[in-house]
């Protein structure tokens, strides 16, 4: 069996149209990022994700992190795959060159993480922390502390950890108790536990910078008296060399269902009250300085989903044109490959649909996030902060609800092959399983949604969005093999606006059914989103095909789209139906009897 | 925490419902099984599940089998668990009082069945085989073999394992090459390798029989030439003793990702050419036997979508209930149960909307089979043997797929903790997941569906269901509380009649609509069963409310309806959608380029 193909072509396809719907194609900062560099860039990683980091997929599930006495051994391979990791430059790909690192834009550095994710979700998690530790340290750190920080962290000497949850602060971190005393030398003295951190404590790097968020002596209770503090699991010493160990210890790590080979500590930080930290950021901004990072890791998580599904689809197509069984469905043939049995194509194509869709949907957000860096247009600036803003829960949580499904129908093509975990279909059912978790529950990306995003600003991003939608509608109608698309999308923008309209209009919302409808809502939105991307996938391919390139490729594409409008888009109007009556039941129900 | 309570109350509740609607309560033969005795098994059986079977149902994940030189090791207690399951006379329940049995009806079997399920769902994987087996000697087994094997059966000392699957012939049972050569004395010589068979070997009884399917030397190809055998792993002397080892041997068991606690045994039959078994029923119709076998467990199979759902609903309300987290919607009040959340209310309900619909269907079609086998009108017989042929694989397929979905909301509400193995609620999704395909996978339940039990009668029994259930429809909307639930359930039995009509008209029926638009159908199906069966129980509870009968408790279950009207019953219009235009981009779509 092959581990993992990066897909090069429909990665390279789906990048350009990111970067030419976001109109980075004109910014001549960005014009040394052409489609060669690309190539070259995904071909190179590509080559490192299948050849290095994929055959260590399995033997970090079957092997696992060894906890002994406060050290954290990872499996087999993993140190030296990371060294080779480090060296080749990919920690830094998106970081300032200032730092070592290769600056190059996300909607380059958004695939080439796909392909990681793909390959080894367990391992490469250290590397959205670095990414995201990194970009709040160039947000708010000082200049000091940029020039203490970001060098060996980009180099891969030293690594991230993010200690954020406590046993009684997971999703709600206002709730939180670490406390933090200055010490009037700049220091703070740290001292609490903290759970779920993720690489909190492992071999691979000489240094673990913690980012501890914790509460200095009169912070404000809530989350409003929440602080950030860099804590090295070594003291750094002023010329930046490496001092003595910082009063930290890794009491344990957890016994997980997936993600064996990622270690995931928990923490005690000043057990012999000498864990000395640093303030990053102003005090009380802790939470602020976190969302930098948290929305970096969004991104990331709602790239895992399209990760797992894109493994899971070549995994279950591979299967599916190796195994034989039952007959023909239309001409009796005994001994068919299962791929020609239509139910099983029928489970092929949603998967394929969905991470196409998706994943047009993540390298657009990169791009958009990339075109907001470079905009000197504020109106522009806030319209795209706006827009990624709209997009980043909804991809969050809709890419990895659709992952975890998707792994789930990879099994199912497998049969009862799928469920032996020789196969390794099995671990990508458990790996997923967090995805929808960890970085904020798919509950909470909904009220965010519902709230922060579409209610706050009184509707106006999300009738953006639907306007461009409606206007792809508008000339998908035009033509004669698209026509049909065009129709559903504009009924479906209708649909959405009309659902909505409750939540604008905040006179007449009604709290338990916004609250109880968002995740319905938000998987509505998901669908869409990926509906327009598929349409404007077709309508590209079709263009292209009108022009004779590559005829298999291009109408397929467009098979995808019409697959996709008839297997996944109905589910848009049931999923807006259930939002709009969404606590019918709920408060008549009485739990405690 | 508490690991398993028996739903008594819900349990009774439906298991009188059912009987009532399959009409058994004026049967004579079933006079005895009043609500006391059922009230009196159903207590019984809740006390052994929870006190005996639940404790082991982490010990059986975490230990697993033990494979060694051909013997398998269960789980620590799991032999003295058996023993004790034998000796109160939980294994011959519904099988024959002459051979040991209690006689009785399916309809007091079924939930005492689910809560073996719920509660240790590996460990009693063995009594569905016995079950099974039993009634297959029942109906195709000479006295002679009836008096040989069902006594050691029912009593425990014997277990059944049936040896189908071959490497190169799961779903499709037609390509299976295991041989068997008459002796000219009654005797068959056997020789083949059989995969995964459950409790194929193990150490609680003293034999086991396989019930094995082979060819005979000159047996016509494909399903048509199969034949079904007895094979005992210790050979049975002509007075019913113990011989010698017959030439049976277990080369390995698989290493699964759930279900740790039932070994799954490849076995070789004959690699010494000294393996003897006897010929079950007539040559070549062993696969006829084995459906009698395969109708029993599609209907097991239901059962456990449903008690991974009970389950996984009783551990996520006890841990909404426990689990403080976040602010109140309404008030803004700190620290509340994450039960007061609105989306983890909706996450609860509908786990406990779709485990009350599924149940009460899963109880119908046990009540059903009894009615069945008691009415002395061919007529009704054949009426009954079509309406439980067309609800069982929709039963099947659907009760799993949801408890695979169920098992993942679990996880979700309890967030990272879910993802922790020490919680338990990952082994849910663990085990739950090869319910949706061993037994039959949901597409090929659903292709049952579509051609055998639709297609092959023109449509006769599923118009008759439609036409019950438009009954109830049209009674519910004389109701003022309930004509809103009546008139979607109208709406929907037209819906699900026009869309079913190409099926039976099948000169329009297109053959890749049909096939990759089975399972879609079969969820529209499933959900409209389970809209029946919870609207139904919706009626019950408002009559039984205006007799002021435990009002808590048939409010809730009014408002169950309701919820499950506004959050599930939408997905129905959308599968029909689906199904409708299910052949859209697949015939066009190139796997191969």
């Amino acid at each position: 069996m092959s581990l993992y193909q990066a897909p090069l072509k429909d990665m390279q396809l789906l990048v350009g149209l990111a970067v030419a719907k976001a109109g980075l194609r004109d910014l001549p900062e960005l014009a040394e990022f052409d489609d060669e560099l690309i190539g070259a860039v995904l071909e190179e990683a590509g080559k490192f994700a299948q050849g290095e980091l994929a055959p260590l997929n399995a033997v970090g599930d079957t092997q696992g992190c060894r906890f002994d006495n406060g050290k954290v051994t990872t499996p087999e391979g993993w140190k030296e795959a990371y060294q080779q990791f480090c060296e080749a430059g990919w920690m830094g790909l998106a970081l300032p060159a200032d730092f070592g690192g290769q600056s190059l834009p996300k909607f380059i550095a958004q695939p080439v993480n796909e392909m990681w994710l793909s390959a080894n979700l367990a391992f490469v998690m250290f590397q959205a922390l670095t990414q995201g530790g990194s970009e709040i340290l160039l947000h708010f750190g000082t200049d000091e502390q940029k020039a203490r920080y970001l060098e060996p962290l980009i180099s891969g000497r030293w690594t991230i950890a993010m200690a954020l949850t406590e046993p009684n602060a997971g999703s709600d971190l206002g709730a939180l108790s670490t406390k933090a005393v200055p010490q009037g030398d700049g220091r703070y003295l740290i001292k609490g536990q903290k759970i779920f951190i993720t690489y909190g404590e492992h071999d691979m790097a000489e240094n673990i910078v913690h980012l501890v968020l914790a509460r200095t002596p009169d912070a404000p209770a809530g989350s409003r008296g929440i602080s950030l503090f860099a804590v090295p699991k070594i003291r750094i010493e002023s010329d930046g060399s490496l001092g003595e160990a910082n009063d930290i210890s890794c009491t344990g790590i957890e016994h997980k269902t997936g993600l064996h080979g990622s270690p995931t500590c928990s923490i005690s930080y000043g057990d012999n009250d000498a864990c000395y930290g640093e303030l990053i950021g102003e005090e009380n901004k802790g939470l602020a300085a976190m969302f930098v990072l948290m929305n970096e890791a969004r991104l990331s998580c709602g790239m895992q989903g399209v990760s797992i599904g894109e493994m899971g689809y070549q995994r279950a197509h591979e299967y599916a044109f190796e195994r034989t069984q039952g007959s023909d469905f239309e001409t009796g043939k005994q001994r068919v490959l299962i791929a020609h049995h239509p139910d099983v194509a029928r489970m092929l194509l949603s998967m394929r649909s969905e991470v196409m869709g998706l994943r047009s949907l993540g390298y657009l957000i990169a791009a958009l996030i990339d075109k907001a860096d470079f905009t000197g247009d504020a109106h522009e600036r806030r319209a795209l902060h706006a827009r990624v803003a709209l997009l980043t829960p909804i991809f969050k949580a809709y890419a990895t609800e659709r992952g975890n499904l998707m792994a789930g129908t990879t099994i199912q093509v497998f049969g009862g092959m799928g469920f032996v975990e020789e196969t390794g279909v099995a671990q990508l059912m458990r790996d997923a399983r967090i995805t929808t978790i960890y970085e904020g529950t798919t509950g909470i990306q909904a009220r965010d949604l519902v709230f922060r995003k579409i209610q706050s600003d009184e509707g106006a991003a999300i009738n953006a969005l639907l306007n461009e939608i409606r206007t792809l509608a508008e000339s998908l109608r035009s033509d004669s093999e698209l026509a049909g698309l065009g129709q559903l999308l504009g009924d479906i923008c209708t649909g959405v606006a009309n659902a909505v309209a409750p939540i604008v209009n905040r006179d007449g919302a009604n709290l338990l059914q916004l609250n109880a409808g968002a995740v319905p809502l938000l998987e509505a939105l998901g669908t869409l989103c990926c509906a327009w991307q598929l349409a404007e996938l077709a309508q590209v391919a079709q263009s292209r095909l009108s022009e004779g390139q590559d005829p298999d490729y291009h109408r397929n594409l467009m098979a995808l789209a019409k697959f996709y409008f008839a297997h996944s888009v109905p589910n848009i109007a049931a999923r807006l139906a259930t939002f709009r009556q969404a606590d019918a039941g709920i408060e008549q129900y009485r739990f405690d009897i």
